[in-house]
């Protein structure tokens, strides 16, 4: 040390303790997440237990992601007085009953996508939160793309006028032949409750309906071009009985109609994510493997659409969270998702309607349930949603 | 005149009369594409005489277009026995009796898209030209653009393998409220048939069944945003009985599914018209506003989607339609589907695959026809297409 | 016949005699514009004669091409007094001569670019034809590219205020190894003057004075990376003596500095030519690749460069030549090119500033000297222009 | 806390002890960099100290972002003998005295590009940790780009062979007359040397040599578009006496040739990094502002560019770095570049090649020098670098 050191003995914010269920790529997008949360908000989140069942490799994934310790069992860990929010990023088939049983021992609880297997199941969630009177999230990330959170302000302002046109897709390889994909739980009907309806048509979905309202009717088709894989590492093979693909159109309560699609066969595309928007006024569109830009284009004024790169404009709502400059990757989804969350929880502030809520994961399966419908029964679906 | 003239006395090929009902756009585009065929083929097609009702109108275009005279009567122009190829370019309504017509009086037809108002008009159409024996080609021109013909050979190639998806859209904006379009017949059921489905949907349909093989179920939800339109230069509104756009779902033959969209309402577009292809070995993308590009991804082999410039690649089977060099425009879709058409004439040669007949207006309207059942029965519908 | 028929008797406009040197490429894109002249204005070109070397190659050209006949040399050529227009397409070193036999035989001029093998040379043609008074044009044929006139409107019209930068490239990969290309007189210093830099240079460079105005400091590197190349058919290999690459900064009379650069060697890009332009009010962006798009920015009001489809949108003083909706290619400069010059002749208008004379041949002549000097000299040099 | 908790009480990694001098934007990136550093590598930066004249902004940054305590002198910072890493984040004009005496104290050095106002001061600076035989790094953070480093291993696999041309711009619009920019310290020699040459010019520069190799020869155009700038907040206005954009011609060691451009005069952009390099092999395109895109062509093979998302293909000299899926944004190249530095520092391995070093750091400064003798001496430089 040398002569003129001032110690800084303060930390912003208080500590709110945090345990989290699942180590694997979402722990890791989560964990990092709540690190650089002081960075945005005068909130310090503390990193109590990690939960996993193999204890080799949570204690490995504790020590990097910062955790003071981990369990192997969760339901020691949402019995720990410590933790104030709990994080559920197991496979869906293991959301409802942590979820439920954290909710009732008053934890917030943070819960990855989609929600349930199943819309009675996500209602069931829903219920038991509402209930415990605790917050509640379902991580639909891409709301927080600052180009969605844009494009959102652009709408509530009524920027577009009267929307005729939703059209979204989120394509991806992640299951075509040529990348060898042996069987996975997501390919599970009792672990997934559906394929990639669930996995990825949740988050068009959910986007859809943050941006343009509640959707009323659907029809559906669905597709499961290889019906059986590979077990990892033994000679057999499992049968596939979720969905490869789906296609749907949509007409939603404003009187818009749209299409939705997902697809993991789609060669040449990582995760193609894309949404466009036509209205009275003008037309909107995302494409989110460029995660910085929009396109506009405002009727009887522009001459064509223009990029607008998002990330070096000022978004007056957006500031908190805002990196100063540069551009945005996947990862700040969570960091913004998460500081959210905690500054909700913080402040008592609603985490709707710019956060996802169990309300919004059951209404998202509601949605994918109508999709399966129509499927099964050749016949345009009207969505229910109970009160 | 100077010493060394040589005199070329001999043109290439024999000529072949034509006939032309509609002097608009779509005349101005026949015209020329008539005027350029001897560059391309040893064909030097004759304009004996363009139609119209307005004398005017109609004789002043011939001059322009370079016609030989007129008829303000179609009846008198199908009876003219100097003419052996009658062009339709008349509104749908006018497409039936006029092609019936001259096909009885053995010349060969071309008519405009779509084919007719609806499938069973079509198929009386089909079987007219059938029993006359006639040549007869549907206007789909985009099957002529070179990437076009270009992917489709690659697919009949096997250069796909098994398909799975198939998305295409039509975007425009022309009767968007910011365009403040009057009436027009299109918007007329009596005289089109349907709106933006036959218009610009068919186009989308057709290329899919061109590239991808028979649509055999679909869904359908179709929109009229503005019910009611200005009659220019009158005080009076008329009332809009068709769709202003559409959204379906496709189920191939083959397995393949897709969404297919038209709309006149997407601000931003003036023609937008994409279409993406995703297979077992590859995919594909065409965006039509790029008429020289397509997008391509091997599966296994790229890294990504390569960006081909159709217009300056050897395509062996197109040769003798291909400009030396340089860009290519809608308008040579034109051209390069008459230079075909005179040369099927000419050699007494199949007009299909390559060029569309009256089998596929038919079949496309059959499509159309099932969309709109699927919308009205709220029901998928298998499309039915009569031997 | 039949009843009803009415004939035309009349063509639109006076016929105007066309004498062309030169039957490949060229002359194909020059005879097609010829014919299509009268569709844009009342306008009839007469195709008189063909001339070149070759007996059988001219002789089938011409018949194709549509020409009354051919010569085989052009001294005959330019004596016939058919003959009110004479084009010349050969080669840069048999400009000089026939041009200027021509101009002195009272007829009219075009000329392909470069206008001349060096700027003395130029220099000596201008003199000519201004001398013989007749109208003369060098074909910068990018000038007539849509796109670049609407550009050129905005600018002229003030739109972009003070110009600040201007970059500019021309990349092709013809040369490149890969192509194996063999010997050509492009590659001759004797037949052609200089390499890329007058041949895909001058036209970029011309681009940039019609758009930004004169140029008036250069500095230049030029580059031959393969200085031997096997003569076709032979076993034998010829010397490259000029450059197969340049680049160059630009001072304009204006005050805006930029690049310039072309080169054969760019693996990947057939025809690559790209525009930029930033001022006090915004910037404009070209890729002539996509002849039918600009991307315009305004300073204070766009948030991001928008995407213009200039095909689609009324262009005032475009419109005589404008085709009625669709695309443009590459086809279609010549063609503009071709009416703008009849027009100018019938109408005994100025052909510049629109399209380029014999003046604007020899500026360009003057700054491609200019940068060869600087390359030579390793300085900056002050392009000087002869009065 | 509950049963089955098991503490962690290892960390990743030994404690290094980090000094930072400067607290705005480039502060917040390289302090977050240090935080998450953890995740990538088993090793723990602690933040020691900040330092700044302010007190009041330094104590508020040191809690934001996590440092221990402060000085708002540098030589207390640089004497604190817990700090084995001093980053130098201050104006240009700070850069030599700190980074001198801080590896005097045996500190390892990082220091913010340009590493110096001039070459002869960079040399000075390398000759001082050279001589104190401490670690330094220059922080050209765009190295640490995936697509850059990418980029590099293809290029030095020799997938590009022999290279032709290199064209880099970096164009941004921050000094643009609607901007409204006040006077800077990086608008006054005295401060910084030069303007954009060595704020962006700099960056590319770096790029071009780490990419292809040394520059041996240049030409320069510099520009001053405003040459007076109001001092923000008084009604005072101070002389600008940098450049604001400059353009080049560059000759590289290995023969091939290529322009280099920076401004901030260039309206709708605000940091478009681009550069192209085309080869015997083929040709590679970057645009900086898709970080986690690359354009790939390859002679004889490809059809076209092919656009490859670098974030989602496995890299594996990158991979220590690389975070698990997703897109990369610019805060990751800060995040990669301490990692490496760290890494180096630990492992006693050599900072570059792929970091640039203090060496760079210089030869930079020597071709950014010539640049500016090439503009004043109107001639081509050649560019000296000292042993």
């Amino acid at each position: 040390m040398a002569d003129g050191f001032k110690v800084i003995n303060t930390r912003p914010g208080r500590p709110i303790g945090v345990g989290m269920l699942g180590y694997g790529s979402m722990g890791r997008a989560h964990s990092t997440a709540l690190q650089q949360v002081p960075q945005l908000l005068p909130l310090s989140p503390r990193l109590v237990a990690l939960c996993g069942r193999n204890e080799g490799a949570v204690a490995q994934a504790a020590e990097r992601y910062g955790f003071e310790g981990y369990y192997t069992d969760w339901r020691q860990l949402v019995a720990d007085d410590r933790i104030e929010l709990f994080c559920n990023l197991a496979p869906n088939s293991a959301h409802l009953e942590p979820c439920i049983l954290a909710a009732q021992a008053s934890k917030h609880v943070l819960c990855e996508k989609p929600l349930a297997r199943t819309a009675p199941e996500a209602k069931v969630m829903l219920d038991a939160v509402t209930k415990a009177g605790v917050k509640h999230m379902t991580a639909f990330n891409l709301r927080f793309i600052p180009a969605v959170r844009y494009v959102r302000e652009l709408i509530q302002g009524g920027a577009l006028g009267r929307i005729y046109h939703v059209r979204a897709h989120y394509l991806s390889e992640s299951h075509h032949p040529y990348k060898q994909t042996p069987m996975r739980w997501r390919l599970s009907k009792a672990e997934s409750g559906s394929g990639v309806l669930g996995d990825l048509g949740s988050h068009m979905i959910d986007l859809a309906r943050f941006l343009v309202g509640e959707i009323s009717t659907v029809s559906g088709m669905l597709k499961t071009f290889i019906d059986e894989r590979p077990i990892g590492g033994t000679g057999q093979r499992a049968k596939v009985d979720v969905d490869d693909a789906f296609v749907a159109t949509l007409a939603f309560a404003s009187g818009a109609i749209g299409t939705v699609e997902a697809t993991k066969f789609a060669a040449g595309h990582t995760s193609q994510r894309s949404l466009e928007i036509n209205g009275e006024q003008g037309s909107i569109r995302l494409d989110l493997e460029r995660p910085n830009e929009v396109e506009l284009f405002w009727a009887g004024e522009s001459k064509g659409f223009q990029r607008v790169m998002v990330s070096e404009r000022s978004l007056p709502s957006a500031a908190p969270w805002w990196p100063s400059g540069g551009t945005v990757a996947t990862e700040h989804t969570y960091l913004f998702q998460m500081a959210h969350f905690l500054d909700c929880i913080e402040r008592g502030a609603p985490v709707d309607p710019l956060g996802a809520t169990f309300l919004d994961g059951y209404r998202v399966a509601a949605v994918c349930d109508a999709i399966i419908e129509a499927a099964e029964s050749r016949r345009l679906v009207d969505v229910v949603y109970e009160a």
